[in-house]
């Protein structure tokens, strides 16, 4: 069977890839007593009582929410919120299995951000995060701030920042391997849409200072910043503070020491590789085809290089972030999501890789290393516990 | 330990009643390339071509909310959405328990009727069908009605109709056992409210044409119509169509054959029940308290007598409905609720009594007969599809 049709059939024979699972018992009439009514009110009452004692008497604490509208669906585009939902059910299920979150997969009916603002927080009493997927650029950005800000759990949108987590692990590591530190670094990123512009805001809060950026309307300018939507303009305070006219990508990436890419397939050729500068790191991220393949990138020069792949070495795999992010917010009982988290969890997960393991194919550990998610969890944990991000 | 100590003991050794299972493996790379991307974009493409495909390729068609506001949860009133959850939690689990729908309980930070519609409506991609529970009337009427009009899947508040349709499963079992007719008899129902107004009507469109209501301002009067909410004055089309002027509950039970209590406790004495017609039935539903004890009816001369309870014969419990109820709606893959799906799923249980059980203390079914759910399943389910209320 094709890859097609065994996908079909997984989906068709189960009819969907998670359920609901009772954790207590109510098979006898006395039972039934204590899980619903009478004996429910008396926890119902303390919750009246004191709020926050929720999480100690429900699977509030536990439960997060998968939050979509079906607009930018893997690379699918605007599906729909039906033909996202095998998406968030499959969020979901990773969710359940890498790092036992239980979330529920709610594809919404409504593409407007006043509708999916009021919807999440309608839903707090219900949950104690979100995790929004798959909503369209630049709403998505303009969502996740009204619920960060309104809100009063943690919120947080894979697509933006699942990747640039795993990124900066991976240059972590890679810069060790290179010999290289990132003050000295120059960045050329492929990319400023959702994803592009969490990568770049996470390594200039990192550190790195050099970065150029590109996307399908050329190089970032200071200069044109008038012509640009508020995401891009934001962008200009990490970016090409110097305002250097490169024509475009290929001109950009002369003597550059990192390339990352979360564009489009096939863009970047093996010259442009040879004209970075020795011990270049190539991430091209670009699904499920790379702006360079793994073999071509390492053929053309590029000391280290990792795509989005599983069948090649360096996979940058946004799974590698968020279950144990969402783990160690809800261990923590955090109130919101903070940018250093973010920071934390790509320390954790660089940490994971040894240094007698190190090497150029091994920059990042496995998805199914069982320390990724107890190990960022952890680290989340205490990051919220030390600044105070407590219920 | 107290009942108190042990259901709070049940809710924080658990922290809640119900989480997520998996239905599919991802243990290895290849499984999750089937459940997650690439493979996941299969299903999600077919559902873009065909919407209707998203039961087949998800868990939706199995799948309920439970929605609350917490405006009336049990008999604890207006205690807000998280103290409300507990509920929520143990209806999905009986939901799961004896029906095999998954329910997710979501417990909403609003108490606007808009709010509520909203985010009910927003829900639809997501589910195939909505319980509504606990929340004040008159909102909980309007809620529904929107709903039911402006959604494509069946949307039931089980508060209203759970009830009654229980209550009409006894009285057709308990006129056989009195020896009488529906349209001889004269029913008084003792509280108007969201289970009483419901009770009202699903009696009426069955057939009983006498009917008296009462709550804390009187008898339901044709000439005091103007005075009424909208919920009120629609009862007049069921109720005393002769404007009786009762003077009050007492002087509307001499002579009634049935009494139905919906109200609030020991609101019924033994010379009321004295002054019923022979072969009385008395279904005393105020909870915990009933409007007069299953012992004192019947000492007083009830023949039949039933209530709340589960440590008394003919237990009125709306568990004998809404999971069945449900069952048989996703089974039939419904589009909407219909009135008489409700008169389907009382004649349903009332004949799971067999004649030769049938007794003055065995007029309903126990929630433990495992035959109620499937049976009253399969009779929606065919009332669905015989009525063309199919997907």
């Amino acid at each position: 069977m094709s890859i097609k049709e065994e996908a079909l059939k997984l989906h068709t024979d189960h009819k969907g890839k998670l359920e609901i699972k009772e954790k207590v018992s109510c098979t006898t009439p006395y039972e039934l007593t204590l899980a619903y009514t009478p004996g429910v009110s008396y926890p119902c009452l303390e919750i009246a009582q004191n709020k926050s004692d929720v999480n100690r008497y429900t699977n509030r604490g536990n439960c997060i929410a998968v939050v979509s509208d079906g607009t930018a669906v893997l690379g699918l585009g605007n599906i729909g919120p039906e033909a996202g939902l095998p998406v968030m059910e499959g969020k979901a299920l990773l969710f359940k299995h890498f790092a036992n979150v239980d979330a529920f997969p709610l594809c919404v009916g409504s593409t407007d951000v006043e509708d999916i603002v009021k919807f999440c927080k309608m839903l707090e009493p219900s949950i104690a995060g979100i995790n929004l997927e798959d909503i369209s650029a630049p709403r998505c950005v303009e969502i996740e701030r009204r619920l960060q800000k309104e809100m009063n759990i943690p919120v947080f949108h894979d697509d933006q920042h699942g990747t640039a987590m795993v990124v900066l692990a991976g240059l972590i590591n890679g810069l060790k391997v290179v010999g290289k530190k990132k003050e000295d670094c120059k960045v050329v990123i492929s990319g400023t849409g959702a994803a592009g512009s969490s990568i770049i805001k996470h390594l200039y809060r990192y550190g790195f200072t050099n970065i150029i950026a590109s996307d399908k309307d050329g190089i970032l300018r200071q200069s044109e910043k008038e012509q640009y939507n508020f995401l891009k303009q934001e962008l200009l305070e990490c970016v090409n503070k110097d305002d250097i006219p490169y024509a475009d990508l290929r001109e950009a990436m002369v003597d550059a020491d990192i390339f990352i890419g979360v564009s489009a397939p096939n863009l970047v050729d093996e010259d442009m590789i040879r004209s970075m500068k020795p011990g270049s790191i190539v991430f091209a991220m670009a699904n499920p085809t790379p702006e360079i393949t793994y073999e071509k990138a390492k053929a053309a020069g590029a000391t280290i290089a990792g795509t989005g792949r599983s069948d090649v070495p360096n996979q940058i795999n946004n799974l590698l972030a968020f279950p144990g992010l969402f783990r160690g917010l809800l261990d923590a009982g955090a109130v919101k999501m903070q940018e250093d988290i973010k920071i934390e969890v790509s320390k954790a997960l660089a940490g994971l890789v040894a240094e007698e393991d190190l090497s150029a194919d091994c920059v990042i550990p496995s998805v199914f290393d069982e320390r990724v998610v107890p190990t960022i969890a952890k680290a989340v944990k205490e990051f919220c516990e030390r600044t105070g991000n407590t219920r």
